[in-house]
C-alpha cells in the first residue's frame, strides 16, 4: 500500500528560485530513492519552515527513507524534524487525479 | 505558484475500503473543484485520524477550499481540524517526479 510522508522542519531559507541552485543536487540524488513514487518540495517562508511531502510504494521505503533523511538533515544542522506518515486511499485518491505510480 | 495543503483531523473510521463506499461520491464531487490539481486522500486509524494532502493552482483556491471543507467537515460533526498549507518549488518537485498540472 502507497505511504504517505509529511516532513516539515525549521529553515530560515534559501527559498523560492535559490532553493532550486542549493539543491539541485539533493533533489537528482532523491529521484533515485528506492521506492519513491514522487516528492512534492514545500515551504512556508512567513512560518519558517521548509519540507518536502513523498509518496513511496509501501511502509518499509517510508520508514528507510524517514531514518536516513532525518540523519541527512541532521548532517545539514536540522533538528526539530517532524515525519507524519499516511496511508494512502488509492481508489478515492485515484478519482481526485492523483497520480500513484511513476 | 502551485500550492500543497495538508489536511488532518480526528475519525475513528471508515477506513481503508469502507472508505471508498462512504466517500465515494464525496471524492467524485472534490474532482471538480475548482483549482484543484490532484488530492491524495489519507489515513492513520492507529493514531486516530484521517485527512488529505491538495494540491492548488494557486494560493487562492487553497484558501477558498479550507474555509468550505473545514465547513463541511464541521457539518459531518468532525472538528479539530487542522489544515496546513505551503508553496511548492515546482522545479525541485519536477526533478522528483512529482505531477503539478492536470
Amino acid at each position: 500500500m502507497a505511504t504517505l510522508l509529511v516532513f516539515e522542519f525549521p529553515s530560515t531559507g534559501p527559498f523560492g528560485d535559490e532553493t532550486v541552485r542549493a539543491y539541485r543536487g539533493l533533489a537528482e540524488d532523491i529521484a533515485g530513492q528506492a521506492g519513491l513514487i514522487w516528492k512534492v518540495w514545500t515551504e512556508a517562508p512567513e512560518r519558517g519552515v521548509a519540507g518536502g511531502v513523498y509518496l513511496f510504494a509501501d511502509r518499509a521505503a517510508a520508514d528507510a527513507y524517514t531514518a536516513m533523511h532525518t540523519e541527512r538533515l541532521a548532517g545539514f544542522g536540522v533538528t526539530d524534524v517532524t515525519a507524519t506518515s499516511y496511508e494512502v486511499n488509492e481508489a478515492l485518491s485515484a478519482i481526485d487525479h492523483a497520480v500513484l505510480r511513476r
